[in-house]
């Protein structure tokens, strides 16, 4: 059985997005850029939390995480990250607007799944269980590890659908008033808090029991 | 200048209570009494916390969380906590309906304002710093500590008027998905985290640069 982890950064009232996001604002409005100013000037002191963010061997992102566009695609956009992402493994897209497959150098490949989370998590489940017997050590697993990748909308999505194991909040000193919110129309449950952990420019804490 | 705290707990989506506040149930309905376990399951791991909470000369706090009671005042209500409040100093509470003050044994006394967050602001102010020469030890302020006690609406409304300096999130593990949130109706800002600290049932982050 694959073990599904999400990373994403919050701010402390909650919002890993501001509203009005753009293709030259693709956070929104607001002070987004303190969300991931850890991750950027406080490199080395989150190096694991870093590390870890990427040790898993597919991902899962929404459309609006790796594309600026909506509707019908422009083919010539093909991510925000260049010719080699910042992957290296399979990541499937969420998207209603179906598109081939569009292999990147570096190991990223991006496929578009129109048929929801549950789709793309079989598919991803299907990927990290043939890809050649060296999958991420995992907790209580000898499968692959799956990693939602953003933004909320989806991250939302997987935590109602119950298909998270672990949670990886990375709350960030700032709040942004409005946009778009972790765990919006998600019931409410308890939690195992599995670690915290305080870094100069932002919190970490890790939950499970989120299935 | 008094320094103005606020100790509140929240839940991983940052609700302080649920929805359906009644008197049998005054933080209202879901796993609500996760929020607090760290207070009372685990007291000696959270001690320097839990003494800093009450560790100021004087309460601010809504009515909701001195009475369950809505309208006129039920004048045999003396809140909670029973003869021996907690508080054990000045307490200012938020409410439309005038009541005369309520001293109870062991120092606390309740006052009832009725000008909104201002005017219970200035007459805790005024409290603290007539108390007698010894208030507590403020951080760049000789004058006395204030405590906004809660719940998320009082506490809102401080952090909207730009009057809370140091805003102390206790996170539990717990989501519940409805309910009063932090922070709602606050504009966004950045916000220096002074510290944070992880213990077995809840995450414990300072903030301040709230004004």
């Amino acid at each position: 059985m694959a073990y599904v982890t999400c990373d994403i950064s919050v701010s402390a009232d909650g919002f890993a997005a501001g509203p009005g996001q753009t293709l030259e604002r693709p956070f929104g409005d607001g002070e987004v850029e303190q969300l991931h100013r850890w991750m950027f000037e406080t490199r080395d002191e989150n190096a694991d939390e870093v590390a870890a963010i990427t040790a898993v061997d597919a991902f899962i992102m929404g459309r609006n995480m790796f594309s600026p566009g909506r509707g019908d695609w422009d083919l010539a956009w093909r991510g925000w990250w260049g010719d080699d992402p910042p992957y290296h493994k399979p990541v499937f897209v969420l998207t209603h607007h179906e598109r081939a497959d569009l292999p990147m150098q570096g190991g990223t490949t991006f496929s578009f799944v129109t048929g929801g989370v549950e789709e793309a998590f079989e598919r991803a489940r299907a990927a990290v269980s043939t890809r050649g017997g060296k999958p991420n050590a995992t907790p209580g697993s000898g499968d692959g590890l799956i990693s939602i990748a953003g933004g909320a909308s989806t991250v939302n999505q997987f935590l109602a659908a119950g298909l998270i194991d672990e949670l990886r909040l990375h709350i960030a000193p700032v709040t942004l008033g409005a946009g778009e919110r972790v765990f919006d129309g998600v019931p409410g449950r308890r939690l195992e808090q599995v670690s915290a952990r305080a870094a100069s420019l932002v919190t970490h804490v890790t939950y499970r029991g989120l299935r």
